[in-house]
């Protein structure tokens, strides 16, 4: 199988203040076309530590990718350490020279006498146009090898991996794609699904299984490669059944989808709105919904009840029922569930109620205790859940719990 | 200078589904104690590629952290790597048998017989207590050369590192720490920002000055080094002073606080309440307005109007005005933060309406055009903005200028 190493150039990503970021993306546009990344580096502004990890990476893989370093200034050494390592002489590109003139023409600017170093490039390179910014990326070969410089900048770097690397590498290398199924998660923790699952996967040692776990949701990968695992189209697709089978409702998506699109797709199959109330989560599950496309078609609206009059005044909660059983409770959940159904004229309600911390917890209601209400025109209920976890961590479990209490009362 | 190199064990690293974030946290700490962060690398699990990284990484620097690969299983290769690289001899730890022991007991479990494979240790290692988990740290030293080893789970590393490791690598090293200054900016985009305060920090090149940029918000970070630049504090001090000047009622913080927080600071130091009227950033601002802990004392909550109709029957949108001007226009936005401010008996009201996108747009109002509202006892205004960028930066933007909004009127 084909390889590669992925080389970051920039001081800035060895402080507390950025990362690499870019070789996530590279890794997965790689894998797509079946090289896998063997080793990952991020090295400074600094020529000899480029180049030795250049020289290293050069003897282990066939192909090295290199990000960042690109620019017109002093510190931009990517192009100068390739030509050396390489032992290649620098020559000066009139045709990148002449984009870049014209580049700074049409924005009205005077092209700055290093802004030509760009036009240097070391002899024999082929160049890769980037068409949102101004450093060219290069395209160099020595004997089997491929060395590749692109910008550090994502949005120039995706374009040009996209547009002129992948295209080059795929036909170069003949690499198989990597085989990837994703079956999402909800209302489980990591531990009881490996239990129902690990049997079920250990059957199958050709295909890497992989569990994810964020806050409320699980995400179980499954990657195979079809040249050293002949079946593996009919293998994943058996275990990802059998999976599926194992885990029953608590499976979301196995298309990529978020839980909030989920919750859409179902309303608009059910033709219905929906609104939301909210207290804990301070309006996390409203902007959840309305991070999708095309939301106003089923989200009618939210409230973000934060105190206990506004709970009152805009939802209709009884004010007896909440002195005497307090905001965080399965009736006032209920009621604010129903009672944002009827404000919005929606066909379902949603709520939330908790104590999110770090503060405002009890004996009797620990932080970390949410009552999630749900509401149509027949009926009304409400759970009770306990979560561990700081003030953002409760917030986002709730969140998720909401919307997974949704999608299960929409199914 | 001490120096070190970081290396990340673990082949889910090398795939496009994790990143390596572990490292930022080290280099900050790193950096208080004055080492510097020279290379960081992630390698997979496989023997091979660790020691190469290692054996490269012990030439060129004092300190080498290693995180990851110290669990029970045959993938976890740190150790045996780390004693073949420092030729010693793994031997067997009966004080961390014991406490693996304790520890399964505690929780009921039997400990399985690869779990004592964490009981190995090169010889001559100091082991450094895990307080959160089963693997051990190991610190090492030949020469005068340390290598330390760490948990990869970032809970348990981060304990460990500020336990342990910090405390003896500031005694060993005596490296002074890197002085930071952070200016937090709103409302202003990176390139004025940079044209405004380039001829100040340009003035100190021994500061180094590094300008990060967030949707609707910039960071200014200062970094000295005192060995290296005696006056290091009082030159940040007037440099910060300049930056500030220059920068007028754009900067929001120099403490590291979120504008949220500080929009909470004013409502506290004016004894006021805020409550929110959202359509496009659809429960964004509340939600970010509720991220802070003790918020309920100045938050009284907020309304998430996605249709036509809730704006008029929740906020008292006149219906007359809604119709001939359209949901997104000032005036509408003026009546959303008027009419929010009145039903929660709030002293402000704070309001967006917007176009977020990707369908919606026209020629007179396109995708990303967004009208900010603003209500107190006394009168109300509204501003009008364009943003660019898909539906995510569009609501990022919004929401953070409309944040930006209550501090200018809090002020």
């Amino acid at each position: 199988m084909p390889t590669s190493e992925i080389i970051a150039v920039g001081s800035e990503l060895l402080t507390p203040l950025r990362l690499d970021t870019n070789s996530l993306y590279i890794t997965r546009r790689l894998n797509d076309i079946g090289i896998l990344v063997q080793r990952k580096w991020v090295v400074g502004d600094e020529p000899a530590s480029l180049e030795e990890a250049l020289r290293i990476a050069m003897r282990r893989v066939s192909t090295v990718l290199i990000t960042g370093g690109l620019g017109p200034t002093e510190d931009d050494i990517t192009r100068k350490v390739a030509a050396h390592v390489l032992d290649r002489q620098l020559i000066y590109n009139e045709e990148i020279a002449q984009k870049l003139r014209e580049r700074f023409a049409r924005v009205g600017r005077a092209l700055a006498e290093n802004n030509l170093r760009q036009a240097l490039v070391p002899m024999g390179a082929i160049i890769l146009p980037n068409s949102v910014g101004t450093a060219p990326g290069l395209w160099l070969e020595e004997g089997k090898k491929k060395i590749v410089l692109l910008p550090g900048p994502p949005r120039e770097m995706k374009r040009m991996l996209d547009e002129h690397v992948i295209p080059r590498l795929a036909s170069a290398t003949r690499g198989e794609p990597i085989l990837r199924r994703v079956i999402k998660l909800a209302g489980i923790p990591e531990s009881t699904a490996d239990e129902r699952i690990a049997p079920i996967y250990l059957g199958y040692p050709k295909i890497q299984t992989t569990i994810l776990a964020a806050p409320g949701q699980i995400e179980v990968h499954l990657t195979a490669v079809k040249s050293i695992h002949p079946q593996a189209e009919y293998d994943l697709d058996r275990l990802q059944d059998q999976i599926e089978e194992a885990l029953g409702d608590k499976v979301f998506s196995t298309e990529d989808k978020t839980l909030e699109e989920v919750v859409g797709i179902f309303l608009g199959m059910r033709q219905g709105t929906l609104a939301v109330a909210e207290s804990c989560t301070g309006g996390l599950i409203a902007k959840r919904l309305t991070d999708v496309p095309g939301s106003s078609q089923y989200f009618n609206g939210g409230v973000v009840t934060y105190s206990d009059q506004s709970k009152i005044d805009l939802l209709g909660v009884d004010p007896e029922q909440l002195r005497q059983h307090g905001a965080v409770s399965a009736v006032v959940a209920e009621q604010m569930a129903d009672g944002v159904r009827r404000r919005f004229g929606s066909t379902f309600g949603l709520s939330a109620t908790g104590i999110a911390g770090p503060s405002g917890g009890s004996e009797e209601k620990p932080v970390g205790l949410v009552f999630l209400g749900w509401s149509d025109s027949a009926h009304c209920h409400s759970e009770r859940i306990q979560f561990n976890g700081d003030r953002e961590l409760v917030r986002q479990f709730a969140a998720q719990n909401a919307l997974n209490m949704a999608r299960r009362n929409l199914v």
